[in-house]
């Protein structure tokens, strides 16, 4: 699966393509995305907010994907709303990772998906440094039949 | 201040290049950036959030960067947290738009940074569309000497 949700984020999000990033894990239980430092620096030699944003929207968004595609549902995934703690500063390479939620919450999703057509679900994902947090993100994703 | 402030983002945020952004009008008052739709397009021929969320994190360090510059302080600006509502999907050039915030908030801020050498400010952004509101961004900035 990480080949193909790269291939399809480089080829329908160019944005993807010019921050670098890589996709190191996709299966349904966690979307770990990957980025270099160079181009997504800021003035500052460390890396833009936007570029850390984008990158844990990425990985959630792509968790979604791998879901609805699993469960041969065709929606399309759009964000609501997201709320971001920059926690510490990344100065390298850094990672995205969106965990699969507890079973309730998808469940209740896929059941209003299914039931209405439309259904919200809300997802959390952490960008690290070399280990470290640097950045906490929440956002808010709606699929629409 | 317009081109200046458009080739300090190119050179120094170099995803800001990437996203095509040009810098329509840059004062004390307010910050207006523009970017093209086809660079930062997503899967579903609509504007990818993360792009719609860093031109709202331009603009609005674009107008502290004026300022600083204006009033001579040499601080670092970082970005520490930031809240977004997506209204409306964008389906072509937009524009991001951060104005200046009230007089009481600008003075408490350099005040702040004048006597500890540190302080933080609430921003406020939005993102259009031909006119018509389609992001609400709020965003805590840090200013560092």
């Amino acid at each position: 699966m990480e080949k193909e949700l790269e291939a399809y984020l480089h080829e329908h999000i160019p944005l993807s393509k010019a921050m670098g990033v890589s996709v190191e894990k996709a299966d349904p239980e966690q979307v770990i995305l990957w980025a270099p430092f160079a181009p997504n620096i800021n003035h500052k030699q460390t890396v833009f907010g936007g570029s850390l944003h984008a990158m844990a929207t990425l990985a959630c968004w792509g968790l979604v994907y791998i879901h609805l595609k699993l469960e041969e549902a065709s929606a399309q995934i759009v964000i609501t709303k997201s709320e971001v703690a920059y926690i510490a500063p990344v100065s390298g390479d850094f990672r995205a990772e969106c965990l699969r939620p507890a079973d309730a919450e998808w469940q209740r999703f896929s059941k209003m998906l299914h039931l209405k057509g439309k259904a919200r679900l809300n997802l959390t994902a952490t960008v690290h440094q070399a280990g470290h947090l640097c950045v906490d993100y929440r956002a808010t994703f709606a699929a629409i039949k």
